[in-house]
């Protein structure tokens, strides 16, 4: 049955969404790249299927292709991103569809990586192949919405990450702050870790801490996400966890003070502003230059509120405890600068659920 | 079949839960009593229903049963409360059921109210009427917490209704609120108010906001609820909206001051604490002498703080707006006090839901 709102047939929906969920499967892997799921079919009949696994490696239409062998001939291909076109670190995906037999090939999205950008949808389309793009687009891009942002805006998605109470506070007056959320949360916290290309955090909460800020999910293979430390003045060094656990570790400085030179660490200088603080859009515009996709913010109320007010702020991951701290308690953002309701900050809703006692928020400005 | 857990079968569960959810419609009307339901069914086949729908007014039983007429003989009644074996304002209940010669009767729980108290159910029982109790009684509870609160612990259910922010915030610093939540949570309160016996506040939100306080559903007939305003000086006074609109309205003041005679109010006193504010659990005692159930509050962070901190909170009706409004706003609550983890209160989040773009919290103190 044809939908009355595209030409696409459910069948091609249902093949779409399981390309989709199975490219899903290398958020933890693939990056920098982006995630890619094939899906190769014979009518209803799945006949390959296969995911972009690692950077470098075989890419998800070749998995898909391997499995299918002689019966993708006249088959269709579904892929939630362009084929590629170029000869990166394996062959162009595009022509491998073409020597398969492939007769149509059905795009979630363009692929808006310069090297490829409609090439491999020409590709196919010179060899006699149907190409239709679209199908479950919104989906596609929200799929890959970090290495979009990326490629488009020159800069990684930003997701902070904030656990408070439900009357909006953090810690107490003195700091203490262990634990305000359960087990649930803090284990689903590691999956978002484990997701993202670095974790950020500001020399206020590697000094109150001592954070080791590695993802440490349960199950699962994943790359060690960079460590990110917003340390202008270089006076955290004493605090080595954020150095430790596997995972590398990137110090940003002022530009006016030589760094020391530490084995496996990276030291970067990084513009301030006049205030002395890091010019933050500056500072994101150097990790998506380092391939970085996905910003995990865990830090204080100061650099998140600092985040929010550049409006670098992607995505708000907001853990609510049920549990009441009184108006004493360290609040949830600072430095907003807000004085009247033209100025809060609206945001959007995207996603409420339950994790063990206590509630996650994914939220996003408007 | 029966239940693996209890001798009821799946039957008597649908017609308890049918009876529980006719007796929910009178919950903006029957107050001070009891909300009762009742279902007369031959095995799977109803053959009258109704619910108390008024004081004063039928009991469910009798609506039922004026339904069921000849075809109650041989029947089983289900009841969501312990039928009355007094006379109030209308016969006995349990003389109804006994004859019109129904031969079960299953109650989800016994009446607490000193003048039935297991009567009804003995009642029947000498009549030769099996008569089985706790059929979802856990349900039948909830349904009547706030009469059970007032008969069982002398005092009103108290439910605290709070809007504010993502950041735990109610107002700007200037006392700038208006809206802070949507249309749809504005209108959801209007539920909550008209199902409580009282709608409580306090002398500093009316001389900020002026309120009206009466309880405005869209669709639906309810008893105006009563306004208390907790006003030890009596300085509310020129604030005449919570004196107007068809509602019922109660002062409550300082012993030692004289209150003035105005048509149509009520001024109590009540007695003060050593720091010069009431004394809430004499105010709460006061309520429930006066037959009042559920008391609605709707106050500032101050009063809402102190009914928290006197353990007078039963449950917290949260609407959490998506917006920041910065550190330098208003906090949910104030003056409870709390300097350590130990001292947070922690609550059981019982509820969620969307409300337009705001999301709803139902909380309960554990």
């Amino acid at each position: 049955m044809r939908s009355p709102m595209s030409h696409f047939t459910a069948n091609d929906h249902l093949l779409m969404a399981r390309a989709l969920r199975l490219a899903e499967r290398a958020a933890w892997t693939t990056r920098p790249n982006p995630m890619v799921g094939c899906v190769i079919a014979q009518g209803e009949e799945v006949v390959g299927e296969g995911w972009h696994q690692r950077a470098g490696g075989p890419h998800a239409e070749v998995f898909a292709l391997r499995q299918a062998g002689g019966r993708a001939r006249g088959a269709t291909a579904y892929v939630t991103l362009e084929p590629c076109a170029h000869y990166g670190r394996t062959p162009p995906c595009a022509l491998a569809l073409i020597q398969a037999g492939v007769s149509r090939v059905v795009a979630a999205m363009a692929d808006p990586f310069p090297d490829v950008d409609g090439g491999g949808f020409a590709l196919l389309r010179q060899a006699g192949i149907t190409v239709e793009v679209g199908l479950m687009a919104a989906q596609a891009r929200v799929l890959n919405a970090g290495f979009l942002s990326r490629i488009e805006r020159g800069r990684p998605l930003v997701r902070v990450k904030l656990a408070g109470s439900l009357d909006g506070r953090t810690a107490m007056a003195d700091g203490q702050s262990k634990w305000i959320t359960g087990e649930a949360a803090r284990a689903d916290v590691q999956h978002w870790r484990a997701r993202a290309g670095a974790i950020l955090t500001g020399a206020a909460t590697v000094l109150a801490d001592d954070p080791a800020l590695t993802a440490r999910p349960e199950h699962g293979e994943f790359l060690p996400p960079l460590r990110v430390v917003l340390d202008a003045r270089l006076r955290t060094l004493d605090c080595v966890r954020v150095r430790e656990g596997g995972a590398p570790t990137l110090y940003l400085h002022d530009p006016a003070l030589a760094a020391p030179v530490l084995a496996g660490v990276e030291f970067v200088p990084s513009p301030l502003q006049a205030d002395g603080r890091f010019d933050l859009a500056a500072v994101m515009a150097l990790l998506a230059a380092r391939g970085i996709n996905e910003v995990h913010v865990e830090a204080g109320p100061t650099l998140c509120g600092a985040l929010l007010q550049a409006g670098l702020v992607d995505e708000l991951l907001l853990y609510i405890a049920p549990l009441l701290m009184g108006d004493a308690a360290r609040p949830l953002l600072a430095g907003l600068g807000i004085a009247t309701m033209a100025q809060t900050v609206p945001l959007e809703l995207a996603d409420v659920r339950m994790l063990g006692k206590d509630l996650r928020l994914l939220l996003r400005p408007v």
